[in-house]
């Protein structure tokens, strides 16, 4: 089977962003599956640089996850490493040498601790990944590094993604400015429980890891655990944010509690960074031709709310009719009532965009067919759900279900 | 998008089956939705008909199915009104009122009471179903209706199916035999929750309604709900077995407890036939090029074995992995990660067939590459997992994602 490589219709080119005083990238050609592009990256981060993350909940998750839940422990970071083309999952006792190995010699070339060292890896899953493929080439990377080569560094992480994903917010701490930059990588196995596949976020916020912690998590719930590719949840799932505490030279304050009413303007900054970077990974989605957005309202709660935009955003029918232009209202309600939620079949109402297409257990008298035909022909199309029966909202971003998609992940060994 | 409509490579010819004294059949061209085929089916069943069922746990399902759970609890049935084309889901108080209408005519044209008679719809969700389409049809079915067509209400039943669904059984009940004969219709929105989309089973056997209805769930929970196709639960799932008890005539005796020894070889019997059925549901999946077998052992439990093979087998990197002959077991390894149930990573084992592929946290020291690719050439492929962590064990059958299942889906309103 072919496997066509056109880009995403809802790519955006890589925006301009600042630098992160503290934050220096390399990338390499190490050839670890790929060949003719970047598939090594080195990140350094100034010394007292902090870090919070989630990572996947898998049962299965891999040897480079495993590590940093253990250097998450700790808090302090001083160095990233992140290879493509290979997740080192399912590597059994070779898989954690491998990350051993290339902690060490970051650790050596970097100037701090293995456990300062944070690792992650992307690719196919259950080939052994072989350390010396790329750790020899960890040294030169640590003295090439610069803190301008952000185009660079999200590039080296893609595997199926058909373009890099990066964004840029400030924010304001007691009236010191910061910056908040990120990357991150999809496109196929995302659906994130704690995090998406990969996601890396930099600021020179001085804030201690576990006020930084609380922040990415309440965030990761709103953001990047609200997006569906496939349903398909990856070993390998990790955000890390990094904050260098660079800004506390010029003057801003280090912040030790989440709640602290200084960090405000910053947690806010933050978490639309992450659902920025979460919708690209939506709008990257393998084979995507439309974008969904999948508002939830009336719901027992807020987790019913997002269970419920889930089943809907991972139905295949739901996911193939809108693929179709198909204003298929009908398995929508299937994918409620599949959801295991409550719901009252009876007062749920259903809008596509505007349009009221179900209410009162049937069709709404007011539906015109060829009204909601034509809305359906937008490249990003809203489906509204209102289950009646609670306040529990939440939004889903998703993508449809294509042939790209069967041509993408059908080819051999992808 | 052109709707293919190629018959599965799995199609098995309409066996001849003998008759079930006490059933008749008979089947008219409603033109409800399909035209220049049957659409409608009306079942007779003598005086004293017992029947056990199960239905559909969507919290949003259909009228049919709402009367069907009122007539379970009484457990006599005089009358089965089939119709395809439209499901009579999330159609309101119309809704409500086709079926009582349908019942009427049905119990009149019969000589029952309504709650006597059971009701299945199938097709398009939403679209009201007019009950003046066919239901002046439904005295002249009760005087055509004849033991011996079979074929012909199998036929009228279907969908997007490529072939009918029939099978049958003899079982002995303390030395008298008694038929059992079944069919049954897929082929998309199926991860069955109790019961397939819609199956019906008649015997001639003299079993009390609660009896039956113990025998049946039991069934079900090893068969149907064990049958993914795109992991999507219709809202008209409905399985009935309906006993005439004609076999009482010849000497069989009455059954009035499941657990009763002489009911023993018919609970295996009728169980084995709705395997059988359950996996030519799987068999016509939509689109399907390769027929999966998902065998899963060393479970917590069995309900947690279960799980993990419909995890496996509604996942869309897993199926289109196997829809390109691609021995993808990474993406196995995820399947089982994601799905919630106790695993441990070091003591999984899987198997492609009888090739041994991962264990012990990696890939098999014996694992062969061309080995494992020339057995996903075959259409039958069996996936075995063993958790190593408990005796639960399961069996799900399912299907490859293909552009078949696309195309079929997406097509405007299918």
């Amino acid at each position: 089977m072919a496997k066509p490589a056109p880009v995403s219709p809802f790519a955006v080119p890589l925006p301009e962003v600042p630098e992160v005083p503290g934050v220096r990238f390399a990338t390499a050609e190490a050839g670890i599956r790929y060949k003719g592009r970047t598939d090594l990256m080195l990140c350094t981060l100034s010394p007292g640089t902090t870090v919070g993350g989630v990572l996947t909940r898998s049962k299965t998750r891999s040897a480079p996850v495993d590590w940093c839940a253990l250097g998450l422990r700790e808090g302090h970071a001083r160095a990233l490493v992140v290879n493509s083309g290979n997740a080192n999952a399912f590597t059994g006792k070779k898989g954690l040498e491998t990350v051993v190995i290339t902690a060490d010699a970051a650790a050596a070339a970097v100037g701090c601790t293995p456990r300062e060292v944070f690792i992650a890896s992307t690719g196919v899953i259950g080939e052994p990944l072989e350390p010396g493929k790329f750790v020899h080439l960890l040294a030169q990377l640590a003295g090439e590094a610069r803190p301008n080569t952000w185009h660079e560094a999200a590039r080296a992480v893609m595997t199926t993604d058909t373009f890099a994903k990066l964004a840029t917010r400030t924010a304001d701490i007691d009236g010191h400015p910061v910056v908040i930059n990120g990357f991150c990588k999809g496109a196929g196995m995302i659906q994130p429980d704690m995090a998406t596949m990969l996601c890396f976020i930099f600021t020179d916020a001085a804030i201690d890891a576990p006020a930084l912690q609380e922040m990415v998590a309440a965030s990761a719930d709103q953001t990047f655990n609200c997006v569906t590719i496939d349903g398909d949840t990856s070993t390998s799932d990790t955000l890390l944010v990094f904050a260098t505490g660079e800004a506390e030279q010029r003057g801003a304050p280090r912040i030790a509690d989440a709640t602290d009413p200084r960090v405000a303007d910053f947690a806010a900054a933050l978490q639309d960074l992450m659902r920025e970077l979460a919708i690209l990974v939506a709008k990257d989605g393998e084979g995507i031709t439309k974008f969904v957005t999948i508002e939830v309202e009336g719901a027992d709660s807020d987790l019913a709310a997002r269970r419920i935009g889930l089943a809907i955003g991972n139905s295949p029918l739901v996911k193939t009719a809108i693929a179709g232009g198909d204003a298929n209202w009908g398995r929508v309600v299937m994918a409620v009532g599949k959801s295991g939620e409550e719901a009252d079949r009876d007062k749920l109402a259903i809008r596509f965009g505007d349009i009221l297409v179900a209410s009162e257990g049937e069709r709404a008298p007011s539906y015109v067919e060829e009204e909601v035909a034509a809305y359906m022909r937008a490249p990003e199309i809203t489906l509204r759900v209102d289950l009646g029966i609670g306040d529990g909202r939440a939004t889903v971003w998703t993508c449809d279900l294509t042939h790209g998609y069967i041509d993408i992940n059908a080819d051999y060994r992808s």
